[in-house]
């Protein structure tokens, strides 16, 4: 899923080019490069589908061009995730009505990918040939306020991966003090967004639980890998409702489990986590990218691209980002205000 | 004397464009041009001359078309104000034996022009016929360390202009106790480097004073305002120390007075003293130039040119200034720091 536009990091992300199209940790590779990159050895290219807007089908081209131009899927208005997870199992399955399916957002962050790809493979074990829809939680470093949790049930040993356990319910991203409860439990994860199952599986969970989008998905069963397929999409898909798969599904469904991992994961949601997870020098100053010297300055994430020279002098906890002429210098807590600027209100 | 390099303002100011040449007040007039037009209605145009190096000569033609090229005066290197000073005053002397002379840094600022013009009128009157060196005084409004300052001697009722006075000695930027001290009493004031005299009491100073200097352009009399000037300053002008006219003359002469004025200035030699004169918003906060918003933030100063937008959340007292794609992004209080960051180190 690479549909999202990033609002929260302007200038650095913008609706020309969001945020899983930028090298945010300043690696040389875009977060979508990265997340594409993980799935080496898991999943072949042309088994990789990416979900995007018609406005960034051509940047996904330029940055994967390994992947099939046929596989980049372009959906006509935002929807959520519901409508595109629908759309791209409703495609898939009429390929391969058996095949497995992994949903990932692109613009997360995965510290140990060889971690990563063991969880993913055990997890498509466990859904093959299973009626299971199996969701990534995360094991919680700390009581974070901006990831939802999922509550599991444990101690149930009849599951055929010890792994894996069912869940008992989704919580809405909680108050410092309920998280601080959750984690002082041990079977509460964060919610990765990332899901595992048989494509029929989910098919069949949307027939269920939200039929309206089954049925613009079935209606277009004939025209997939047609020439009429875009046309016919971009007339049916902005009539399904904006709604995540979190809400449209599982908190509905009963078969849903949780396979709790601990690969280095963050959602890189905040200039926070994005700091967090970028590399920095002893003060804690993460420059991703271009040449920043910071005197007297710590914990400070700079991120810049038309300029040549940063000089961060006696800052603290302070985000400077640059992009296309604009330039944003904000204090770390107070980065809740900056989508207010972002083009997109 | 337009010939200062602004390492204090990088990378507002740079090597190519110093402070002199920017319009660093966001008024739309460059320091210089602010400097030559507070001279209307005092000194024809014809009589402005422009010490500069090569370097700016061309910035100086470019913002002030109206001087006559020749006025525009190329110094071969830098030697402080002293060899600057007396390179005019031998040339014009030798137009005009008894020209009264007026000599001002072209990056200070001055509030309230009306006034200026005013001293400066009644301190020309007070040097013309006369051997007085006079340097204008600022009253100061602050126990500010980073001018020196002027003892006058009070009470002299014998001099022929009665807002003038003998001067007892200069004092070095004094420390905070001390320059608490001088404001207590009522006969400080503030250094401005502003000069006034008759072009043949200067000589005359410089003869007694810095002999060699005098002896460098006593020697090029024969060649000034011929085809051979420029080729014989760049060959003698290298051979004057480097040194301020405070130092060479004003400390050592014994005819020296003061004129007191109070005409809201700064040498804007800070990025604190130009917040100071700054406009700027309820806040505190100065947006030089380009589109800012502030929010949240307060006493910030914003001077970037080649960015469209910027914006700014959550800074208390920073300075942010970009120029030719570098940025500097400094707490006000470590503004010290800056000038190592130009390009002259």
């Amino acid at each position: 899923m690479a549909g999202g536009i990033g609002s929260r990091f302007w200038p650095m992300s913008t609706i020309d080019c969001p945020k899983q199209f930028i090298d945010v940790l300043g690696c040389g590779k875009s977060l979508l490069q990265l997340t594409v990159d993980r799935f080496v050895g898991i999943c072949p290219l042309e088994n990789i589908w990416v979900l995007t807007s018609e406005k960034y089908a051509s940047l996904v081209k330029e940055q994967l061009p390994m992947i099939l131009e046929e596989n980049i899927l372009k959906e006509p208005c935002r929807r959520n995730t519901a409508p595109c997870i629908a759309y791209a199992a409703w495609k898939i399955k009429k390929r391969d009505p058996n095949a497995n399916m992994v949903v990932t957002p692109s613009d997360h962050f995965v510290a140990d990918v060889q971690e990563f790809r063991r969880v993913i493979k055990s997890s498509l074990g466990f859904v093959a040939g299973s009626d299971a829809i199996l969701t990534l939680g995360i094991k919680p470093t700390r009581p974070d306020t901006g990831y939802g949790y999922i509550e599991a049930v444990l101690g149930d040993s009849s599951l055929s991966n010890k792994e894996v356990f069912r869940v008992d319910s989704f919580k809405e991203k909680p108050s410092l003090e309920i998280a601080e409860a959750y984690i002082a439990k041990n079977n509460f994860y964060w919610n990765s967004g990332i899901f595992i199952w048989n494509v029929s599986t989910i098919v069949n969970a949307f027939r269920i639980y939200q039929s309206p989008i089954a049925s613009v998905f079935e209606s277009l069963v004939p025209y997939y890998y047609t020439d009429d397929e875009q046309r016919l999409v971009n007339e049916r898909f902005p009539e399904c409702r904006s709604i995540s798969v979190d809400y449209a599904i599982m908190e509905r469904a009963d078969e849903i489990f949780v396979f709790p991992a601990d690969f280095g994961w963050s959602d890189l949601g905040t200039w926070m986590s994005l700091h967090c997870n970028a590399p920095k020098d002893v003060n804690g100053n993460a420059a991703l990218n271009g040449k920043t010297s910071f005197v007297e300055s710590k914990n400070c994430v700079v991120n810049t691209r038309g300029l040549k020279n940063v000089v961060v002098i006696g800052m603290d906890n302070c985000i400077v980002a640059e992009n296309g002429g604009n330039l944003l210098v904000c204090r770390m807590s107070d980065e809740g205000m900056i989508k207010e600027f972002s083009e997109e209100k």
